[in-house]
């Protein structure tokens, strides 16, 4: 048995999880970020209550994974930079390891999802396989031949922050026109703001009291309900993220390209439309239909469950990772 | 000692060489491609004279590399489709060892080339490089942590065949707007001759008899001129190219982008306008400059040996394969 962790910037979610994928606990809390030990405390705090709700001796508990957002050295086990945590070279793995007296390994939080996949989700079994996390960010992780494949500098997959749209919309990262600045959960909510302010009518502007509080989710609601603002945007944004499918399926030739993150449930007006867009590229490429069928484009299986069970595949799967960085 | 065979649609080079890169004969003969077996003969008979040539006794010959243009199974020795040569599903690897008395191996041409540059060439001891072949066609072939990625379809790295502009050139891949159809050589040479069927004044017009001739060798000579036609084109193929070695680094993360391919020499002026091209993305985009720095870009250093060094490589470097085709 393991304790998976998923460390978001506001919820901290815990788990105790088997082999076979089963979760014995689940807990949830808040993230307190006023400084890093804080958040580790919580942390702590997590695994503690995850284990005492599962009902599980402590001697049986292998060890406990945590994916982290931002940017991680798991080797050293140090989350190195976590805009969302306020993290900066922080030696999460010794400091854990010392209030909780269990093995810890911490990886990246959508590089510890693609781990999960291939244990126990839409992924279980498939060696080659790249995973695209949709949300408030947007980025994707990649594994070659059942080895995580982190890039020379740790950032391979950084296809949220590949520009798209030359002199588009500004992205957090300083460029402009980045997939994330066009698609991701924030990009919507911007994009639905905007157009309400310029007097564009839309079911959106009954949805919140003030349309600043619009989310991804009010968009897609509104899309279901027929509402041509919502529908234009996610129509949009799907256009970007099914390029940036196919781009990674021509680049990487995976067995399968699986989505998650807060914007990918199966059957969204996203996601079908993100389906749509990647068919689109397959009837009008004779080489990526060779790559990926429509079969071969899943949303994860894991749903509530996958960032935890994500997190324990890293002691679970015990993957290999090839290639560290070596300039 | 072994023998490197680069095969090409219209000649074959093969040479003698020894660990160290050093190029002991260098022998070229036409390609007949009248049928399968004709180019195996025209094969073992570079091979045989590569030998003589060196003057070195066939018992310190250890084996035969070959580079083969389209798409290969190394592991079974099959050379599975190639349009250049007319292939398909031609059993090289058994037919050159029951005439050669010699083990021989063999790879894609573009995937022959990065292993030579990581053995012998600008990537010398690097593990995770990206080489893009810039020709008659456009392919990329990656090197992860020492080992070659084939994809899960052996079809890892067409970016020539990804689409950049939406119902652009035809391809003859049967897409549209793909790089390869933008950028490679007999994609510069239609650009002239339609700009000048069209009545546009240029250089290029009096280069040829005829301007059906035209080929990128000209257009990069008119450039060198000052022609603004010529220095158009090769701008427009440049902003192309930088964006495939863009979208490669963003997506593998690599330490080094070797250029290679008939196009590519150090000093001509696409490859002027490509690196210039690339430090544009590096100085909008914060996340590319830590991938990439000028100094990782490079062009091949074997020059008119690459071919010959890159097929020996096979044998040589007894490169580790990561991941076999498993759907």
């Amino acid at each position: 048995l393991v304790v998976g962790v998923d460390v978001g910037g506001t919820k901290i979610a815990a788990g105790v999880v088997d082999e076979q994928g089963q979760v014995y606990s689940r807990v949830k809390q808040p993230t307190y970020t006023s400084s890093p030990e804080v958040t580790l405390q919580c942390i702590a705090a997590a695994v503690n209550e995850a284990i005492a709700a599962a009902g599980i001796d402590r001697v049986h508990i292998g060890g406990v994974g945590l994916g982290i957002p931002g940017k991680v050295d798991p080797e050293q086990g140090i989350g190195v930079l976590s805009v969302n945590l306020g993290w900066r070279d922080v030696p999460v793995r010794n400091w854990l390891e010392d209030a909780l007296g269990l093995p810890c390994a911490i990886e990246n939080d959508v590089r510890a999802a693609i781990l999960g996949e291939s244990q126990y989700g839409a992924g279980r079994g498939v060696s080659n396989l790249v995973y695209l996390s949709l949300g408030t960010g947007i980025a994707a992780s990649i594994l070659i031949a059942g080895h995580l494949w982190r890039g020379a500098h740790g950032l391979a997959g950084e296809i949220g922050h590949t520009v798209f749209v030359a002199d588009g919309t500004p992205c957090r990262c300083g460029a402009r026109g980045c997939l994330e600045a066009l698609a991701a959960g924030p990009a919507l909510a911007l994009r639905a703001q905007e157009e309400i302010r310029a007097g564009r009518a839309s079911l959106l502007q009954r949805m919140t009291a003030n349309h600043t509080d619009l989310t991804a989710e009010h968009i897609f609601a509104a899309a279901a309900q027929g509402d041509d603002l919502a529908s234009q945007i996610l129509s949009e944004a799907a256009s970007h993220i099914a390029y940036a499918i196919y781009l990674l399926a021509m680049a990487y030739d995976p067995q399968m390209v699986v989505l998650g993150g807060g914007l990918a449930h199966e059957g969204s007006p996203l996601i079908e439309a993100v389906r749509s867009g990647v068919v689109r590229w397959m009837e009008q490429a004779l080489i990526f239909r060779e790559i990926l069928d429509e079969q071969a484009l899943c949303v994860t299986s894991l749903q509530r469950d996958a960032g935890i069970l994500g997190a324990a595949a890293l002691i679970i799967a015990r993957h290999a990772v090839a290639g560290e960085a070596q300039r």
